[in-house]
């Protein structure tokens, strides 16, 4: 499936609401790509990220992957609306020991109140990807205050 | 149930490896306490921890949640094993307005291999403490390096 | 934490709608108890209920805690409303090996569009109850047809 | 992804192991198509299938869904080991109402005693087939008895 491009004025409040997660931008969270129902972030590793082996933290990589299917949520719904996280659940398939982690996140199934989103998490070493973890997410779709 | 303490020893390896937890002490997560299956963490409101709102990130709870039940489980593990997460699901319940967040882990069921825990997360404001987030979450058991 | 009684209307709502489910009368599922936003439903061994080694299927299993999470979740909405299961989260914790099934369903956050309820269920065999499976679920309010 | 075909062994250990299943027979599960890897599984409707309004029960979507996961990965495993499930999560998308459920599995990753499998299940109604359910599944393998 091809995705198609989102307007520029979604482009923009997406942009600028990834800037107001201080979550995300305390860690160095980028967007990569952003299409209508599919979003790319990516997070280069610092001592920030890190759990116990030095590896990305369980945790962050769920922070990621949340991210990556709330915008590819939101670049459906934005202007008029934005979405909450209803709930999520990761599995994690392999250590993500590497430099950067990548998360594709990609809508299946848009309802009116209700958005399922699937999102893959990359871990890339070397420049080598491999696949890390999986999500399956449901997202609440509100009216934008 | 009441649970029963852990030994110096288990006590200091969990503080020792909250401490090598990048992405844990870089927020401020503070050990709340420790016994036999069950862990307390919180974590205070900063900047860095904040979704586009300046709630608690969904992502952050996540990795909250994860670690207490990490913890409530390697209580029951080390000091010769430890654990891994292999998956968790985390409903939000309600926003993560507040400034402090405390997630309570407790393991459910401890087999040889697999080990099933449950985490309730409560936002404190105002000195009020209220549900914000429930997760079920399975740990793999390893033999420590 | 008292539950308090249900209205005789709703009683007799839910007790229809689970006549009406034929995956459930099918196989003898019992409404046990049912009080605002908790319900206890319970299944008998049969031959139609069983996996490979003779046990309760893991899929019966999440079959009678999705009933029972949902028939809680109705307790609060009947008689002007009713839900939809969006989603659900199982860990299977133990071999279901007995002769009765029971499933105790509750409601943890009743929100006006989505309500989460946790179910644990149990297996009883020879008169003893063990946990066999715990699970997360979030179910959507919609009127009544 | 092509997969490999399996082997006669395995495809007829399979056949026997889904023949023991009283909860998968009972309602006329048939394996319709099997490789390494991967499983589909199907189910036509009768009203032992049933909710409340006639659809196809999310109990019984979990549990085709289940089953296609756990012989995907039955077809890695068997003849020496087999898998039990150890959690899975599942997302209704649309209603399942039509006449016959089909369930997908399919292997994400095989590690040496955690296997995670991803299931999508389509519902067919007058020909056209309709994503009704994903399902994410943790398997737990072991030797066989």
């Amino acid at each position: 499936m091809t995705a198609s491009a989102v307007s520029e004025q979604v482009a923009a409040e997406i942009a600028a609401s990834l800037d107001r997660q201080g979550a995300l931008t305390s860690l160095g969270v980028r967007l990569e790509s952003l299409s209508a129902g599919q979003c790319t972030l990516s997070l280069p590793w610092s001592p920030a990220v890190t759990q116990q082996h030095g590896y990305f933290h369980g945790g962050v990589i769920g922070m990621l992957a949340d991210s990556a299917g709330g915008y590819a949520c939101n670049s459906l719904l934005m202007p008029q609306r934005e979405c909450l996280t209803a709930e999520y659940k990761i599995n994690i398939v392999a250590p993500a020991d590497g430099e950067t982690l990548v998360a594709h996140g990609r809508v299946l199934k848009a309802g009116k109140t209700l958005v399922i989103s699937a999102i893959e998490v990359f871990i890339v070493k070397n420049g080598e990807e491999k696949l890390c973890a999986i999500m399956q997410q449901t997202l609440f779709a509100i009216d934008k205050k």
